[in-house]
């Protein structure tokens, strides 16, 4: 094989506030080194996942940048062997693990790569193997299980709630026999939320008091607060949650890309109705629970029992729009790249 | 028996700062109806415990007052029957439970109470029935073992270290082999809590930066902070704490106060670190766990493993200054009114 073109999102400088295009981050060509050696891989990259923790890794306030200038991102990508010096992993073989944000990668350790074994038959969208079957399903799945500890006939509220996360902690509520409520930062996705993804109720928290909203849709109060954006949402929480009531602490979005820190005023409500909080990292959990998390998500996705709305941007040149669109909270869904067709 | 003349501390208006002797609350004197219906006993009060809970029960920002105008506050008593018309309690009887901030209660329902068998003999003294084997000793064992979950060769942090329930954690948690870390507000406490109650180390929080003091006494980071105060030193502790470590919300003195909440900025630490926060109101342990507390603290305090400094205030009419002075950290450990001898 001769060397590749190959087009790359890498990192420039660390965002105060949101990434921005050509200033934190860009898109970058460069002739890629595909001379194999022993043990490795190039892989031609097909759905890249976009996620909050990006803003996590460039740096910020803080926290330096992960990355090196002119470094390329890494994401959890779906993609396929274009060439092999590594029997695990057969040119054509379709992959998914931690790769980079660009068309081809070079493959030096695959140990966390996992080959889906029926993707060319696949009962799911590939693209599933970014997000739902991936870092955004095994966080809902593992942490509403093992921190949130759901039972049938209680009342779950969970914010960002149309994001990659969101949709699958409210339809797992579902089935597992909760009341779900959720909140999302527009019209369009609240309808989604009721309509499509069937939660019992949902409201845009950018209209509107966010206690009154909460209230209304749980006048009995709520159990299970699934945070994904900290602030002013979890203080409002912390007002409606009932007694022995538990908080999932798994992301503050809302405070990402602000130069000034939010303090939740009203913790002292953690004492007066006996609140647990607790917060997590996604590769915490037992081998068992992901077992679990893989093999049900799988399922319920084949069955129809959960839906996954996915934002797909096509092209990875279009990569930095995105990802700036996402903190903007104008993705409808999981954001997704499509870089290629299998 | 005669009607009795009998002083109470009354309530007089909610404190939104500090509560002021002849403002808020104050002495009163009174002639007692003692002729008892069937079932009352009328008692006299020895010792009676000053808790900051008192503030809470008196309202002030947000939440209204439990008590009436003119009505007697109540706390931990211990208290000698002196007439019954109730065969549980006969005359003589040493009881301890819920009764009036008062030189005498005429008792219409004995429910909670429970009688001193050993009172005569005592092997710990009589006032340890008010706090160390009361609400103050009961909050720290349970929420100790039952949320902090101390296990030998950690490092606890405990705040407001030398009140009633912070002696009994530091000193439960070195038994239990942790490293033990106190702080208090002058220091004399902190000389007394590090040559006297044994704890690895103690600071003297209104000196110098929290975080910094912390730090220099836990090098290698805390696994529990025990908090009984809130605000900054929460902060404090948030960013000393290890990942898992647990936070058990006991109290927030430095907030009863304030007529403006502390707004807690970094609680996204709970997710980078996967910490855990719970509260909890002290009646809601298992009776198996309440049994444990009391066999076990008693027997720590009659063998001297556990030391208890009372701060007692000698005289019903000093009652109100005593519990200003508890809110302003002027008590030198556990506050205690003494009324009178058995
Ligand atoms: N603890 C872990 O290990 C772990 C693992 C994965 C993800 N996470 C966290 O989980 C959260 C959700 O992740 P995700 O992948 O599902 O992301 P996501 O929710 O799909 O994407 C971010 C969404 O957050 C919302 N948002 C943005 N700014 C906001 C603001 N100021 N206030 C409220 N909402 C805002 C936007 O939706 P709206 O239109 O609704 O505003 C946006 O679409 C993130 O905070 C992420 O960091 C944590
Ligand atoms: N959750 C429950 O069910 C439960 C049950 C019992 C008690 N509690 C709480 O547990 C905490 C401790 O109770 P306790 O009976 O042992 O009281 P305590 O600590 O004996 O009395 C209050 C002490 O708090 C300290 N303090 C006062 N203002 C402060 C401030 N601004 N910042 C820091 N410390 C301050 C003072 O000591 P310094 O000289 O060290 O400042 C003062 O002596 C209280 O917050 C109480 O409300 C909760």
């Amino acid at each position: 094989m001769v060397n590749l073109n190959n087009k790359s999102v890498v990192f420039l400088e660390s965002p105060k506030e949101y990434p921005i295009p050509g200033v934190h981050l860009k898109v970058e060509s460069k002739m890629l080194d595909d001379e194999l050696n022993e043990g490795e891989l190039l892989t031609r990259n097909l759905y890249i996942s976009l996620d909050p923790y990006l803003k996590t890794k460039m740096g910020g306030v803080g926290h330096p940048s992960i990355y090196k200038v002119g470094q390329a991102l890494d994401s959890y990508v779906v993609s396929e062997v274009i060439a092999s010096k590594n029997d695990k992993f057969p040119v054509g073989a379709v992959v998914f693990g931690n790769l980079g944000i660009e068309e081809y990668t070079r493959v030096r350790t695959s140990n966390d790569l996992k080959i889906i074994e029926d993707a060319r038959e696949s009962k799911v969208p590939l693209s599933s193997y970014v997000g739902a079957l991936n870092l955004a399903g095994r966080t809902a799945y593992c942490s509403l299980i093992d921190i949130g500890k759901p039972k049938a006939g209680e009342t779950i509220y969970v914010s960002a709630a149309f994001g990659g996360v969101g949709q699958i902690v409210g339809q797992i509520s579902k089935i597992l026999g909760l009341r779900v409520i959720g909140s999302a930062g527009s019209d369009e996705k609240v309808d989604y939320l009721v309509k499509t993804l069937k939660f019992d109720a949902a409201f845009n928290y950018k209209k509107g008091n966010i206690v009154e909203s909460l209230r209304s849709a749980a006048p009995e109060g709520i159990n299970i607060y699934y945070d994904n954006v900290g602030g002013e949402t979890l203080e409002a929480a912390l007002e409606v949650l009932n007694r022995f009531g538990r908080v999932v602490l798994c992301g503050m979005s809302s405070i990402y890309n602000r130069t000034t820190p939010y303090g939740i005023k009203n913790i002292i409500l953690a004492i007066l109705k006996s609140l647990k909080l607790e917060g997590f990292v996604a590769n915490q959990f037992s081998d068992e629970l992901e077992e679990r998390f893989f093999k049900d998500v799988k399922s319920w996705l084949e069955n129809g029992d959960i839906i996954y709305k996915e934002d797909i941007t096509e092209g990875l040149e279009n990569t930095p729009e995105a990802i700036l669109g996402m903190f903007q909270g104008k993705t409808f869904g999981k954001a997704v790249v499509k870089v290629a067709d299998l």
